[in-house]
């Protein structure tokens, strides 16, 4: 309400520009055919560079999360994203969070690896079960991206959930 | 100083134990033959305990390390406690963290894995590399706790180094 006000009192300029440019994007944006994240274009531009690795496919929650890993600088793969995660309690099942659109990527005979980086949270987890076990059964490799300490993480402050994680993931040192 | 007050003036009993707990405790802790933790004992009663699977060897930095690990109900081998860990900047080298009792420990014939749990900050971390290196070219078996996502995490939320090390080191599932 604050913004609104705002907006119309003291930038009216500005309030015009929000209104064009949320109407472009309802206008002109749709989902990639090949990531499902929002793009202007058919493809999008990520999936179009052929710098990138398309042996290797990440799947993610968001767009947002997607945005995360690029900030990293450490993946070169692609992406699919699922604009969503299971979550029964809102009725969102299987069919809401574009499974056979990532099927049929994972399928097409280029990828060799799915890694899945939902979320650790209840539903991300389920999310990534249900995923793993779908490509699995279809004799895809599939990975999930590692659970533990977290960088600087001390294990006096962290929780038994995460420590006891880390204890049973443990890596051998070579 | 507060505190220092408040016993002087309000608590004078409370003062009196806590200067006879002190002195025991100075008195009569020493640290545990086998696993250098505190111990009024030549050997501690972790140590001690037949239930425990002493072929399993892990190695935290201080004794609230050791607790919160104990927290967990996860682990059910034994310990070793550095009592602190490399740190040049403070004049603390490989000498003053035990590392010859830990060998001769590592080495005794039972021990079959040597789990590091030291922290991941930057002198944690460099403790872990060290001991790895020492107990490596030994022949023992030596691995690290798990870097990665805490439970909960949420790829939008989580710093970049964290992801990136939970991208590189993700698990294939089986």
């Amino acid at each position: 309400m604050r913004m609104a006000y705002h907006l119309l009192q003291r930038d009216r300029k500005g309030a015009q520009l929000l209104a064009t440019s949320l109407q472009q994007a309802l206008d002109q944006l749709a989902h990639c055919d090949f990531c499902n994240n929002f793009s202007e274009h058919p493809v999008c531009a990520l999936c179009l560079d052929q710098q990138r690795d398309a042996s290797s496919l990440c799947v993610v929650e968001m767009p947002t999360d997607l945005v995360m890993l690029e900030h990293t600088r450490s993946y070169d793969g692609q992406y699919f994203v699922l604009m969503g995660k299971l979550s029964p309690m809102d009725g969102i099942g299987p069919k809401d969070i574009h499974l056979d659109k990532l099927l049929k990527r994972a399928q097409d005979g280029v990828v060799k690896e799915v890694i899945i980086a939902t979320n650790f949270t209840s539903e991300g987890e389920a999310t990534a079960h249900y995923i793993g076990q779908m490509l699995k059964s279809r004799g895809v490799t599939v990975s999930r991206i590692a659970r533990g300490l977290p960088m600087g993480g001390e294990i006096e402050y962290v929780d038994s959930g995460t420590l006891s994680t880390a204890l049973l993931e443990r890596k051998s040192i070579s």
